[in-house]
């Protein structure tokens, strides 16, 4: 019943030509992992001696599908992977340019590459990340232009009177230019924070290389965290290391919508923003773009331009007591945000994403109404590999009269 | 010469599906590691259901003693873990106020702790953080006070003509204040770079606090890549996702100190900075100590306070070929430097340190030529516990007169 197909695996690395004499032993500070073959073929590998089985998961394995028992073709979690003198090693071909996560999975043990230094949290799972260039996603990786700056900064939130952080990215230029700048507030799903745009999301090197290409205006791009209840990122805030966590309390029932006018007013204080509505934008993914929707829909008055990544488009209602008239009347909210002076509407997601028909609803509503928006359908699900190319595909659309 | 083989890929199954049957046996996602007991013991878990030997490894093992055969106490590198229906764990008493980090050696292979999602690297090394409070080192972790702004800056290096990434610590206040303030440039060992200080070593939450305490002056604090030749700390770098090295062409070869001006400079004229010698310093740890003392003795006017945290004293000779007239004639510009106007002088370092002799002889010349200096001899050696303690035994001694 199990299908398989075949995997080649190179094994053409200095270290193994010593295993013809039995007495020199690997040694795991010799191994190379990840190492790339060519352009698109990368090598894992991981010295578990002991090991009776080692898998290779995450992210890396999304382009892999084999034959099912139903006859049809089914996309894999993870790759075996195979042991030669203790060495556990797969080839993975025909990788898709792209910034990957993955780690290992030995006899049950989720394990991050040990040879590999570069790690990133998602919510409170710890990956490896392994970059595959190419095309688009060259803009996930610093270029020698000039760079913007990134100020981690704290304003004071009017929910509890919390001292919250925040990341603000500064365009290169504007130390010296003078100028004021358009701003862009960027947010994150649920189980992030003030860093999951700059770290999964690579928001400074896209915003450093295509505004450098002369793709992107320059621009101020603010990434607040979305748990309003919380100051900071888990280990920046008054809770020591307590672990990340997917559900916080008031990260969706509406006190972060309501308080939001307490960030443009902070950033619209101390940065040289331009202040009028044409000149900020909106956008965030998942759970950020359920806070998009409704602060945006609740201020018509603040955002020129509104961005759905994936976007819960309804409430999320993990704890109905606590849904507040911030998500009522969606509908007519919306509508009238259109009313006068409407912003550009841009909606993206993926043909497989869990939140695909709820889009198509909202959509359906915003079609029924006449209501003008762009929409940007991909393959994939609710993932940071689309949610970085969302951002890279609005990100020119914003403030182009200036 | 390739070899190739054929492997398994397997259809999409939950990993622990089989677990569900049986009701009694452990769920992976219901354990908790680490656990605090109490204030000082800490118990560490992980569910490896097939491994025959699991050790608790890092810098949590370092109080602990064992008697060996030659009859004396040693200390341990590891603690082993305890097998209980596949959930190895071990509690850790008597655990000293401090940041530890740790992982688990799992039948040979290093992982990190799959159920605490805070980790921080080391060079090329990723452990997870564990962090036990009490005194002092309360300072490590955000307290609900002003904070000040870490800013990701970027400046232009003389060498090479490089764009090259620095954090620069901004304190609460300087946004409004119009105040000009002191500057303490803070520098990193070998294998580290621009973010070591605000990751391994909290100089942020340092600053905050004990600035917040009034114990230590509003100062700007520039923490700059001591890798010449490098851009940023991997993955910032247009070096992609390379791994981080611990020797790097340029580290300490001369060439570092001798473009320093260009970092001072640049934060003069961008930051509203105190310009005068008593208004700046610089410390480092390690190898940061060497570029601390051989940047201020090559420039006598610069600085009005050095700090030497476990400094190598004479120059990393690892590249003989290279080493520079900055470091020929150490102790006639010490004597120099020391002449007229005579700054600040701060030495630290652990009598288990491996540069605790080097420093010594230093000292004897020190006090051969009567020149004063603050010494603060401790326990333990080369190690970030001293260095986070040293930077907040320092930071007070400054700017006083302010």
């Amino acid at each position: 019943m199990k299908k398989s197909s075949c995997i080649f695996v190179s094994l053409v690395l200095p270290f193994f030509a010593s295993f013809a004499q039995e007495s020199i032993m690997p040694q795991p500070n010799q191994i190379v992992s990840p190492e790339a073959i060519g352009d698109s073929s990368v090598t894992f590998r991981v010295y578990a001696p002991k090991a009776s089985e080692v898998l290779l998961i995450g992210n890396v394995n999304r382009n892999i599908s084999q034959l099912g028992e139903d006859g049809k073709m089914h996309k894999v979690q993870f790759t075996r992977m195979f042991n030669q003198d203790g060495i556990w090693s797969v080839t993975l071909d025909s990788l898709k340019p792209d910034l990957y996560t993955y780690k290992f999975l030995i006899d049950g043990v989720e394990t991050v590459d040990p040879r590999n230094a570069h790690v990133v949290r998602d919510v409170n799972n710890v990956s490896n990340m392994l970059f595959v260039s190419g095309g688009d996603v060259d803009n996930y990786m610093p270029r020698n232009v000039a760079h913007g700056n990134l100020v981690t900064d704290w304003y004071r939130s009017s929910f509890n009177g919390l001292e919250r952080r925040i990341s603000v990215y500064l365009p290169s230029g504007y130390a010296t230019s003078g100028k004021k700048y358009p701003v862009l507030y960027l947010q994150h799903g649920m189980g992030g924070d003030e860093t999951s745009w700059t770290e999964l999301g690579r928001a400074v090197e896209i915003l450093d290389n295509m505004i450098a290409d002369g793709k992107v205006k320059p621009m101020i791009v603010v990434m607040s965290n979305g748990n309003v209840a919380r100051e900071a990122v888990p280990g920046k805030d008054s809770h020591a290391l307590a672990q990340p966590d997917f559900y916080l309390p008031h990260t969706a029932d509406g006190e972060f919508e309501k308080q939001f006018p307490d960030i443009v007013k902070y950033i619209d204080g101390k940065y040289r923003t331009l202040k009028d509505k044409r000149s900020r934008a909106m956008a965030g993914l998942s759970m950020g773009g359920l806070h998009s929707l409704f602060t945006s829909a609740n201020y018509p008055e603040l955002f020129g331009a509104v961005g759905l990544f994936s976007a819960a488009v309804d409430p999320i209602r993990y704890d109905e007591s606590k849904i507040s008239e911030i998500y009522f009347d969606r509908n007519a909210k919306v509508k009238r945000q259109f009313a006068d002076n409407a912003p550009l509407y841009y909606i993206a997601i993926g043909t497989d994403d869990f939140l695909y028909d709820s889009n198509k609803k909202f959509r359906a509503f915003l079609d029924a109404e006449k209501i003008p928006y762009i929409y940007n359908e991909t393959d994939g699900g609710h993932e940071w590999s689309n949610w970085r190319h969302y951002l890279m595909d609005f990100l020119p659309r914003l403030f182009t009269d200036f």
